[in-house]
C-alpha cells in the first residue's frame, strides 16, 4: 500500500482525511493520500503568497534550470510515473508512457519560454500629442493561481497548469481529482528537490467546500480549470474579479472527405476513437464520412475496433482497458441502450462488464441522442454518410461544443472551408480531434471552454500587461 | 432644440420615451432624443446577428475603407462634433475638440489595424508525434459585442469599442450614457451614410432593464464597459458565457522626484489635474513631491490653479467649466469639507457654485479620507511630500485602484523601481497619469479594470484564434 | 513637348545635357527633360547628407503625414499620371492605371509602416552574466540610398524604393530609367510641395559614370537595384561597404495542375503571359500543363491570345501595344526564330512590327533555347505538357533564375510538394507569377535577385539594428 | 604531444602538411593538426552538397536533439576544453572556463531557436487585387555555409557560425584560426557522435588558396567571417553572389557620467579593459571619463591594473597571461611608445617581456595616435577626461569603428542621447563595451562589421524567406 502526503506551505503532511485510490481495473485500493481542508488550503495561500515577490524576481535562467531540473527528473522516473498513472486510472502503459513523455516536453517548453516573456517595445510618436514618447510592454505575473485538473491526464494536465504558472513566475496551488491524485504528488517529490522557492507549488486534493474557495477567494487572480461543462461555466459566475481559464468538455467530429487517404484515415480515427476508452476531451466523437466511401471506410473501421487489445492496463500489450469507474461505465451503456431504442445500430461492442465497455461504433443515430449531442466520455463512435461536405461541416457544429475537428482531405477548397466554418477551436487536416502537441494553442468555443492553454498561451493568459512610457 | 433618433437595425428610430438632453453649465435643456427598451434591442440584436457572417467575411480593403470614410467624414465635421460634445458635456472647446481629434485617430488606427489582424504560423514538430506538421492561428471575430460608453469621453470612449469591433469583424451595440448621447448618435449618421452592413453598428440609449440585458442576454460574445467599478464588477459576475472587458476607474498618482524638470512638472500635473474638472478615469488626483522640493513645486503649482481660465464652455478660452451635473459636485463639495473636518488643509479653492466646482488642492490628507481613497471625479488633487523614493511608490500603491501612474524622474534607478513596484496598467514617465494616445495598451488592475483597450488590444479582445493544423 | 526638369538638392534644375523622351507607340519625341552628371550628382549627396539627422528624428506621424499627402495627391492626379506612364512606356491605359493605383497604395503602406518601424525588447538574463539586464533593439536609419529603377513599371518601382526610404527616415537619390524619366519628375513634383526635408529625395536621370557612382560612392549606405542579372550582379562586386538590395529578371514559371480549374487558369495566364507585352519581371514565360488537360488548356489558351485587342497605349480599349523600343523588338523575333529552326512550333503569334511583336505561343520547345532559358522581357509564352506534377517542380526548377511561380491546382500534396521544393522566392497558388501586392515579400533567389521588397521588408533592409542593454 | 586530425565529409583524416600548435605562454609546441588544401575542401564541399536536402528537411525535434547532444556533451568535458583553449591561446583558465560555458549556451540557445524558426502569416488582401488572398512566409536554409573563426575566442566565435548553421538547416565548413585549430576540432569529435548527417560540418585548418576559395567559390551561400576589417571587407568585394557577414575590430569606448556608480564602473572597466589581454573585438580600449569624477576614477583603476595577477594561463588565480603571440606583443609596444614619443603619459605598465605585455593605462593621448585610432588588440587604455556628456558621444564616435559602447551613467537623458547619437552597434548601460551575451544581437557599423550574430539573428541572415500565397 503506496501511501503519499499532500504538499503544501512547501512540505508533505498528513491531514485527518484519509482518500483511498482504487486501481479501476482490479477494483482494489492501492495507495492512499489525505483530504485538505480549509485550513491546509489557507495554509497554502499564505505560504504562496509569501514567496510571490521572490517568484516575481526570479530571472529567467533560474526559472529555466528549475523547469529544466523537473524534467529531467520526470525523465528519469518515466517507468515509475507512468506505472502510477496507469494504476489509478486503468491507462494502458503506452498512454501512459505517452503523458509522461508529455509532461516532460510540456516542462521543457516551459523552461524554454521563460527566457522569452512577451514584451513589446512600441512607438507612441502616431500623433504630435505623443511625439518623443515610446513604450515598453513588460508583462508581469499575475499573482497567485489556483488550478483544477481532471482525472483523465491527471499528470500532464496538471503539469500544464503548474509548469506555465512556474514560467510566468507565479505560485500556485493545484487540486488534482480525487480519483486520481497520486501522479501529482509524485511530481510534487521532484518539485520539492529542486530550487523554487518553498510553497510556490502546492498540490492539495481537497474536499468540496475547499475547491470552491479556489473560485471565490480573491486572494487567487486567476483559476485554471478542466473538467465538465456544467461546474465550469458556473465557476466564471462565481469567480469575483479573478481571470477564469476553462477547458471543458466536447463531442469532437471527424470529416472523412472521398479525397481522403482512406487507411491513414481509419488507423488514426481508431486511435482518436477508443484511446483511453473515449475519455478524452478531444476523443473523435462523431465520425462523418463521404457516402462514397462510407462502406468501405466502415468495414475497415469496424474491423479494427473488433480487434483491438483489452486487458490489464499494466500489460504493454493492452489497448483498451476499464473506465475510470462503474458509475461511468454504466452511464455510458444507458446512452447507448437509449439510441438502439430510438433506432440506432450497433455496427460492433455495446456490451458491459463491470468498468469495461466495449469499443463500440454505431450508425443511424440521429441528433437528439445522448451519443451523439453529450460528451460519451467513453468508448463509443458514431458513423454516419454526407452528401458533400458542407453538409459534413453542418453535421459537425449541429452541437453546443466546439473543441477540435479532424478533417480528412486532399482538397484545398475543402481545407479552407473547413477552416472558415467549423465553430471549434482547432481544425486538424488530416489527423483526428484528438491530436494535441503541447505548444499548441488548445482550447474550445462554444460550451467547450474560454481561453486557451498550451504552453506560451497559457503564460500569457497568467501574466499582465505593464506599460512604460518613456519621454525624451 | 436638436432632436436626434436613436439608431439600430440600420435605421434611425423614434420610440415613446423621450429624453432630454441638458447642457450642465446652462441647466438648459436644447436636444431630445429617445430611450430604447426591451424590443428596440431585440430588433438590435436580431439586425446584427442578420450580418454577422457578412462582417466575419469583409476583406480588409473593405474595412479600411469604411473606417477611412467615418474618420474622414468626422475630420469634416470636427467643429460641429466639438459643439455637441462641448454643449451635453459642459466639456470646455479646446478639450472637446481634442477628444474629436483622438475619435479620428481611433478610427484612423483601427482601418490599419484591420489589415494587421493577428495570424500566427508555427512549427508543431517539437516531437515525434508533430513530424510533418505546421500550423496556422488565425484569429476570427468573436461575434456581437456589447458596448457601454459614460458620460465624460462620450464620443472617443465609445469610438474605442465600435472602431475595433468594425476592424475585428464583429457587429456592435452600443450605449452611450444618458447624459451624453448626442455625440455618438452624431457619428451614426455617418456610419450609416457609409458601406458598414446595415445593423452591423446600433446606438441606443437605453433604459435599465435593457441595459442588463446587454450583460446577461447569451448572444452578445463580449461585453466592454466603461464606468464604474461597482457596476463594472458586478457586470462580470452575471455576464454568464461571455468576456468582459473593464475600464473603471481610479485615483492615479503622481510622484515627482527631486531630479525631475519642475517646470515641465508643473505645466503637466496642473493640465492631468483640473482638465474636464477632473472628470476623467486618469485624473492626477494624488501627488507626491519629494519634500526637497515640495514647497517650490506646492507654490507654483497653487498658483497655477488659481489662475485656470473658467466660464462656458463653448469659449475657446475657458479651461474649466462645469461638472457634469449638480449631483456630481454636491458630491465633491462634501468629500472636500469632509477632509477638512478631519485635519486637511485648503490651499487652493474649495467652493461651489451650482455644478461649478473650484479648482482646489488639499494637503495634509491622509488615506482614509474619502479625497484620496476613492475616485473624487472632480477638479481636486492632494499634495503630499515624501522622503525617499520607495516610499512614494508605496503611498501610490495604498489603494484599491491601480490605472496609471505618472513618474516625474531623471533617474534610471528610480525608473526601474518604479515599473517594476507600481501596481498599475501603466507608468507614465516625465508625464501625467492622464497621459494616453489611441494605440497604446490602456487599462487598469486590482479595481481599475479587467483587461485592456488601445485599438490593437480591444481586436484581440474580440477575436477568437482559431488553429489549422497542416500534415503533410 | 512637355519639358521638366530634373529634382536635386530640393530644387528643380535644368543641366546642359537634354533628353529626349518618345513615345514608343509613335515612335514620336513627345517630351524632354535633362541628364545629371557628376556635378549634379555631387550636389545632390550634399544636400541630402545635409538633411540625414532631420531625417532621422522625423516623428512618425510626420513621416505619416508626408507619405499620405504624397498618395492623396498621386490620388488626385491619377488620370494624368497614367497618361504620362501611357506614352513614355506605352503601357495601355489599364495598366497604367493600375500602376499608378499601386503607387498609391505604396506610399499609403509606407505611411502606416512608418508609425511601425521594427521594434524588439528581449530579456538578457538567460545567464547568470545577463542577471538583471535586458535589452531594446531599435532600427535606426542606414542613411542616404541610392535607387536605380528600370522602364517597365516607370512610377511604381521607384516608389518601392522612395516611399520606405522615407519611412525607415532616409535620404535617397533615385535614378529612372533614361527612357521613362517622366513619371517620377512628376511624381517630384508631389514630394517637393510635401513637407519633407529640401534634399532628401533626388530624382535623377543621368549618365553611366554617374550612374557608377551610385554603385561605387561611400556615402551612399544601400543601393537598391531593379533591372538586369548582368548589371546588378557586378554592382554587389563594386559596392563597398554599402548594402545591395537586387530585384533582377526571371522566365518565371506556370504549372496547371490536372484538378485546376481550367477557366481560371487561362483567364489568369492570358493577363501573366500579356499584360505590358511580356515586360513584367515575373511575366509568365513557361507554362507547364498536365497532359490530361493540356489540349483544352492550349486550345482555350491559344484562342483568347488571338483575340487580345492590340492598338494604341492611349486608348482604354487596348490590351497589348509596343514594346519599349523596336532593339527589344527584334531581339524577341530572333529568339522567337532561333527556337523555330530548333524545332518549336509557333501556336500564335510570331509576327514583328517595328516596336510591336504579337502575342505568341510556342510549344515543342527545350531548355536550351533562349525562349526558355532566358529572360524574353516580350509578349512570348511557351507551353508544354508534363506527366506528374514532380516532373513539373523539376521543369519550373531547370532555370538559371527563381523569382515566383504559379500553380493551380486544388491538391493539398501538389500545394505542399511546390512550397517545399520550387526553387523561388514566391509560389502562388491558383494564379500567376506575375501576382504581385505591394505589401508582400518581393523577391528573388539564384540568379534572380538579392533581398526583399515589399514595403515592411525594403524597411528593414533600410535600417541598422542598434541595441541598448539597461542593467539594474 | 597531442594530435588532432581534421575533420571533413563525415571523417577525421590526416593531410600531407603539418600544423604545429604552440602555448603562447610556454613557447612551446604542444600539438600539431594539419592543414586542408584545395582537394580536402573540394572533398568537403562535395559531401557537404549531398546532405544539403537532407539538413533542410530535418524535423525541429531533430535538430533539437542534436544540438542539446553537443552542449550536454561540452557540458560533461568542458574542464577538458577549457584546457585545451587555455593551452593553444594562452587564456586564462578563469575565461577559458567561461568561454566553454557560453559554447554550452550558444548550442543551447540554437537547439531551442530551431524550434522557432522565423514564419509570417500574412493578409493580402489589402487591396482588391489580392481579395481572397492571404500569404505564408517560410523560411528555409540558404544552402552551404563558409564559417571563418577568429584565434581570441576558438571555440565560441566558432560555436557562432556552426549553431545557427545547423539550427537553421544548413551544412557548414568552418576555418578555424592556424594558431587555435585544436577546441573546434575537439568540437568535431562530438558533433560526430551526433545524429548530424555526416558531411554537414566540417572544420578545416587551411591554407591561404584554399581559405580564400570559401569567399569565391559560388557554391557557398553565405561566408561568415570574424577577423579583421582589411580582410573582412575584402572580402565582401569577392564574394560574388553569396552573402557576406563579418564581425570585425573595434576600438570601444567607454563613458563614465558624474552620476555613476564609480565602484561599479572600475571593477567592469578593469575587466573590460585587461581580460585576455585586451585581444578582444570588444575590449574597452578608450575610457572618457567626466572630469569630476575623472581623478577619483583614474586612480582606483591605476591602482587595480597595477595588481592584477599574472602568470601561467593553465593557473585558477591568472588573470593576464601572455599575448597570442611576439609580433603582437612587440606591436602593441611600438604602439605605445609611438603615443609617448608624441606626448601620452603612461599611468602604469608599458612594458614588454617576450610574449607578455603588462597592462597599460595611458592618457594625454590624441585621436592621431594608433593606440587611439586604431584597434590595438592588447592590454593597453587610453584614460581621458570630457567636460559634458555629448562631448564624450563625440570623442567616441571620432572612429572609423563602431561596435559596442559601455556608458556608466544614471540619467535618464544621458541614455536618452547615448542611444540616439552614439554610431554602434550597442550601447551598454551601467556596464562595459565587453558586454556580451549569447541570444544578444550582436555586431557593428562602420568599419567594424556588416550584419548581426547573436544565435537568432545569425540564424535569420543563414535562411531564404519564400512566399506562399494561397488563392480561396
Amino acid at each position: 500500500m503506496i501511501t503519499k502526503q499532500i504538499y503544501f506551505a512547501g512540505n508533505f503532511q498528513s491531514t485527518e482525511t484519509v482518500v483511498e485510490v482504487k486501481n479501476p481495473f482490479t477494483n482494489q485500493v492501492f495507495a492512499k493520500t489525505f483530504l485538505a481542508g480549509t485550513k491546509e488550503l489557507n495554509s497554502a495561500i499564505e505560504a504562496a503568497l509569501k514567496v510571490e515577490k521572490e517568484m516575481k524576481f526570479l530571472p529567467s535562467f533560474k526559472k529555466y534550470e528549475i523547469l529544466k531540473f523537473i524534467a529531467s527528473e520526470l525523465e528519469k522516473n518515466k517507468q515509475y510515473f507512468a506505472e502510477i498513472i496507469s494504476q489509478e486510472a486503468a491507462k494502458p502503459m503506452v498512454y501512459a508512457l505517452g503523458e509522461v513523455a508529455r509532461s516532460i516536453q510540456t516542462f521543457t517548453i516551459a523552461s524554454e519560454e521563460a527566457k522569452r516573456l512577451p514584451k513589446e517595445y512600441i512607438s507612441l510618436d502616431w500623433t504630435a500629442a505623443g511625439s518623443g514618447k515610446e513604450g515598453l510592454v513588460k508583462y508581469y505575473p499575475l499573482g497567485l493561481i489556483a488550478g483544477i485538473a481532471p482525472f483523465n491526464f491527471p499528470l500532464n494536465l496538471a503539469v500544464h497548469k503548474i509548469a506555465p504558472a512556474i514560467a510566468a513566475g507565479n505560485p500556485i496551488i493545484l487540486k488534482p481529482s480525487r480519483n486520481t491524485p497520486l501522479s501529482t504528488l509524485c511530481l510534487a517529490e521532484i518539485i520539492d528537490k529542486s530550487e523554487l522557492p518553498k510553497g510556490a507549488v502546492s498540490i492539495l486534493p481537497m474536499d468540496r467546500e475547499s475547491g470552491n474557495q479556489l473560485v471565490t477567494d480573491e486572494r487567487f487572480k486567476l483559476i485554471s480549470f478542466t473538467g465538465s461543462p456544467q461546474v465550469g461555466w458556473k465557476m466564471k459566475q462565481q469567480a469575483g474579479k479573478k481571470r477564469v481559464l476553462l477547458e471543458l468538455g466536447g463531442n469532437a467530429g471527424v470529416i472523412v472527405s472521398d479525397t481522403a487517404n482512406l487507411e491513414n484515415a481509419v488507423n488514426k480515427t481508431i486511435v482518436g476513437a477508443f484511446a483511453y476508452s473515449g475519455q478524452v476531451c478531444i476523443h473523435a466523437q462523431r465520425i462523418y464520412v463521404h457516402k462514397n466511401v462510407f462502406d468501405e471506410f466502415s468495414e475497415k473501421f469496424v474491423e479494427r475496433a473488433k480487434n483491438l487489445r483489452t486487458g490489464n492496463p499494466m500489460s504493454s500489450e493492452t489497448e483498451i482497458s476499464a473506465m475510470i469507474d462503474e458509475n461511468n461505465a454504466k452511464r455510458v451503456e444507458q446512452w447507448v441502450n437509449e439510441a438502439v431504442a430510438d433506432g440506432a445500430k450497433i455496427l460492433c461492442g455495446g456490451k458491459r462488464n463491470d468498468t469495461f465497455y466495449e469499443p463500440t461504433v454505431l450508425t443511424r443515430t440521429h441528433n437528439k441522442m445522448k451519443v451523439c449531442s453529450l460528451e460519451i466520455f467513453g468508448p463509443v463512435v458514431t458513423l454516419e454518410p454526407f452528401n458533400n461536405f458542407e453538409q459534413a461541416v453542418d453535421y459537425v457544429n449541429e452541437s453546443d461544443y466546439g473543441l477540435q475537428t479532424g478533417v480528412f482531405t486532399n482538397k484545398l477548397d475543402e481545407i479552407n472551408f473547413a477552416f472558415d466554418h467549423l465553430e471549434v477551436g482547432g481544425v486538424i487536416i488530416n489527423d483526428v480531434p484528438t491530436f494535441r502537441v503541447d505548444n499548441m494553442p488548445y482550447g474550445g468555443v462554444k460550451n467547450s471552454g474560454f481561453g486557451r492553454e498550451g504552453v506560451k498561451y497559457s503564460i500569457i493568459e497568467m501574466m499582465e500587461p505593464k506599460l512604460l512610457v518613456i519621454s525624451k
